[in-house]
């Protein structure tokens, strides 16, 4: 006997989850298919930072209101999730600081600084909602709207949820080769052939060889990014603190993240003393008292970067029976939810924003 | 250079941290002397229970209104904490459920239902509330006030709480003797010599020798309870489930808590095969599909039990300036806040319930 | 610019290792393409007992001397790998005790009874070894040579000692297809193009595919093997005591661990309650002891098993370049050596006894 | 009904435990308290140096012959613990390498290369032992004899083999106050009282308040060391590297310590990000490529120090029946054996050398 489901999904991270999540609640039959556990790779190893406003620096139109959707969708599924699955999703308020040392670091604030919703914060000002701040800051970008999630909660309970809606979360099974057959898609895995009408590529950093299965020549690089947990006894931090790609977001249960190096081009999964180097000496950079706290944890993850350095979201250019959703890079947690529900409406066949179709489309142009 | 307080709280768990923060409020110069780091004993080992109800068999009124209060507390702190120390307690409704398998099981629950905001739930109402119940229950009670919170969570923001309003948190410090000298206690530590005007036993099942030094003869008895934390794969459970000392708690993450055994003048904090065998049988009994979940975590405590079997929390009999807040046994995390603001309200010549007093005196009678 | 080597070895478990090492010695160019890390999947899950006598009792003479010799390669490694790598293989004696309960227990004894090393002990006897042996017992078999090691650091030892004979270790590549073009194999992974000239299957339970794709329809069955390793603080075991396929063995580190249950079909790589139910049960009815000890760690693996229960290992049918060293089983650990010595030697047209071949030949017949 | 015994020793680190096994071994009823569990502070920490060669660089002659004669006693150890209890050392061979930067660090290990088994190394001889030491030595004091063991492992095998001689090792019991009434010592412990004929205090940096219980007054001053473990995927490392206190040891298992921090008086027992930054920073130092590599755990322990820097063994100057065995400071593990093998001579009344007593007398001369 062999299974077959509308729609099978290929990962089982934070969009794949996501994807069947918004699938099953419209009663299709959806299966993730997931070579390990779900929600343990990249996802498990993001700070989840709903960066909407404060990712943005040279950012187009499209992306930013997209991010901005999905920002917004977070805050119905805290509760929508929560019931249906029990599991708390670990958002978080405080708003996010972007400090500058130097004028070129202000002047790169200037288009997040452009948003209604975002203030400029002299010195005192910082220090007054953070004490031990950096002395020698300039000042810093106050994002009051951007929240945290803890992203492996999200991603479970996403997966619960759609399993409780009818999905099939399929652990366990890695998916070799992808063939389609008089309109049917032959999913060979490790364990068993599986039938599909239509298929989803939502295989992070792994998507490369699907591309090559299916037709396409696009290839995702891993960028390793390395983070380390430590034990804040000192003081409380209340706010994230953003500078130059690294950061220190403060977690719900009084322990502090501080992420993330970029290593592009390294597949393996662990955390190199170099990179452990690094983030202390930023994190010392930005909030000298760190230095006394104490390491709890480290880990890191691969996230997905495309040619073009956005997201691919949409079909498969010569077969709308292939859709992908792929190549978040920093941005999966954040936009997870649209992404999920897009894919969804394209299934589905809904409307969606043509802007957004249009900036995610596979294959698309370079970043502006 | 002596180190002098107002009060010592010889003690970091989630009784004496609660306590600390109630003080440290009113401005007490206040510390806490904790042997090893805070709330990693009794507190990080309890499930969490806020069973207000659920735990009254044969319950007298003045310790139920006393639970209640404190279970009130709760919702307060909730935002309270959060606020201050930018930590979550991890709070969870969904209400326990209390199986009956026996007549004998439901006329034990006769006090419990006698409650109004409790109701017996049939065989068939149970399975709409958890489908995966087991099949001979003869119905249930349900207290659906009952919640849940994360215990080593609620200890850590009391301390940072408390430090936040000035308290002092003292960790790695043992206390080894404490004598009265000229209305100042000596408190001799591993480290250094402390003075204080006040002090307050609040040290769980290692707080028998400081009745010795403090000329009182009562023992604290150690009763280990061990637990695990299983995944649930299978099912989502929403409401905890009880029966006969044993339950299975939802977690806000997904996992479950099954708990817990008693040895009694067990010392030793791990976890035995015997106790892995019993919690897992018993687990079986009241939801068989818990066999097929996975194992994810085992740990113990040592619930300190005083002879009359009620916590005791007031003044020494013989000096005002001693109190003791110690012998929560299965209790502590409920009444953990009202704890801590009752011996703040005696410290700080405040009125407290007369009946409450009497019931939690130091060496009272029996319960009954 | 593509690699090229030699032979690629699918799979970095102790078998791919082995095979990577006896080649690098001969100074073969050799790569092992491993998805994961090194040793992380049912090699670490294994108990590591070289049960070359202790495993058979209806075992074929072939089986048997290639099992024997299997082992006696480790007397040699023990110093070779640990010279070279600086890793101990953990290597530990003191034998097995095959424990009779009933009467048809001693009589499936025979055959292990019948090699002259093996002598039977009545119940006194195997009392004076392990005190705390279960009272019912009728008595043991005491297989004296039987030893142990520790699976993990044979795996490392063998990978790193082919690295420094020039060997490739290409972790976090998974091989999604091979082909072969001109004699030249093309092997497809996650990351890039490779190829080779011979390959070597080596992938243990997930070596289904590349039957497949090798044109060949023999399929792994997984049979999930758990675990729990618990702290002797009462006795020290010095024997490994083994009864019905389960088994207690003592660690170098004073730790005994307790196997393993038998799941087939199962692919996730967790520990049901079920299983650790199990586990202790059994354990306890040959150590009753045992109940009193705590458990520290609980883990699992697969075990591969072939449609005959024999491993393969040889050339493909119909091709010499194409060889598989896989479906080990239970004996993955114990085989390696001789299994990595025997492939290099087909490789390097070395004699190998032909016994061995064709007890080994991939789809041979039925295990008698 | 109360517990008796000849001997107590306060106290189940490495020190104590070797105390114990050498008392038991003689039929002397000993009992070991033990505030937690056997081995797990100081002990666990430690990296397992056995420098007796290579700490020494103003040491007296009297410390020195003790040391060595320490390090042999392992070598009988090795065998006799392993006999007995199953329990393996972890006993590694490979030398230590002294490095010399410049001239001053060459002077300062002129008294180690004075040891007619110890030989200097020009720069490219480092080299062809360790092919990726820093490429801006001088050269290096290779002491060829120098070893490791794996501390947890000897403490473990001490107390176990002591148990086996009958000796009782009571954990989870903390000391609070030793008095002696009559020719016998009461402990009052958290648990129970305990007498004893004769008492050894072997509780490294806690052992402040039991000096100051029985009359003396000396300190013990923690200095905190911090270590990480990292994995050598790159290199096999095959000696000890050692400069300025810092060193990088390899372990059997193929993993790196780097260790160690100095914090005085620092009773926390974590690892900060400044201890970590520190340790990376020395240790790529002393071996660039080890940026690369992985980290895999860290910790710290609490080393114990005298006012003069030298271990106190022996009796208290006023009562034979007090025995100290304490202060050992960086120098536990080699000198553990030594250590237990003189208290139980002390006690049995039995031949000790005189430079050993006058040189580890308690509150002795400061270390010339």
């Amino acid at each position: 006997m062999q299974k077959s489901y509308e729609v099978a999904v290929i990962g089982g991270g934070i969009i794949g989850s996501a994807i069947a999540y918004y699938l099953a609640k419209e009663q299709v039959d959806v299966a993730v298919l997931e070579e390990g556990q779900i929600g343990l790779k990249a996802t498990s190893a993001a700070a989840g930072m709903l960066g909407a406003h404060s990712e943005l620096e040279n950012e187009v139109k499209a992306f930013f209101s997209f991010a901005r959707y999905s920002q917004s969708l977070y805050s119905v599924l805290k509760e929508e999730l929560y019931e249906l699955s029990g599991i708390d999703l670990g958002f978080r308020k405080g708003g996010i600081l972007k400090l500058a040392f130097s004028k070129r670091d202000k002047e790169k604030l200037a288009m997040v600084l452009a948003q209604p919703t975002v203030t400029w914060l002299e010195p005192e000002e910082v220090r007054n909602l953070e004490q031990e701040v950096a002395p020698n800051i300039l000042g810093a970008a106050y994002i009051e709207e951007d929240i945290n999630v803890l992203p492996a909660r999200v991603c479970q309970a996403f997966a619960k949820g759609a399993q409780l809606y009818g999905a099939s979360i399929v652990e366990h099974t890695k998916v070799l080769r992808i063939k389609k057959q008089q309109d049917m898609f032959q999913i060979e895995t490790t364990k068993e052939l599986i039938k599909a009408k239509r298929i989803v590529i939502a295989s992070g950093v792994w998507s490369t060889p699907f591309f090559r299965q299916l037709g396409l020549q696009y290839e995702m690089i891993p960028v390793k990014g390395e983070c380390i947990a430590v034990e804040s006894a000192h003081f409380v931090l209340k706010h994230t603190i953003f500078h130059d790609k690294y950061y220190i977001v403060p977690r719900n249960n009084g322990e502090l993240v501080i992420g993330a190096t970029m290593q592009e081009n390294d597949w393996s999964e662990q955390v190199s003393l170099n990179g452990v180097e690094t983030l202390i000496q930023k994190a010392k950079a930005l909030f000298p008292a760190i230095g006394q706290m104490n390491i709890k944890a480290s880990w890191s993850g691969l996230r997905p970067q495309t040619f073009n350095q956005k997201p691919f979201i949409g079909y498969h250019p010569e077969d709308n029976a292939i859709l992908f959703a792929t190549g978040h890079y920093r941005n999966g947690v954040l936009l997870a939810p649209a992404t999920g529900e897009m894919i969804a409406s394209l299934i589905l066949r809904r409307d969606v924003k043509q802007e957004w179709v249009e900036e995610f489309q596979v294959g698309g142009l370079f970043r502006r």
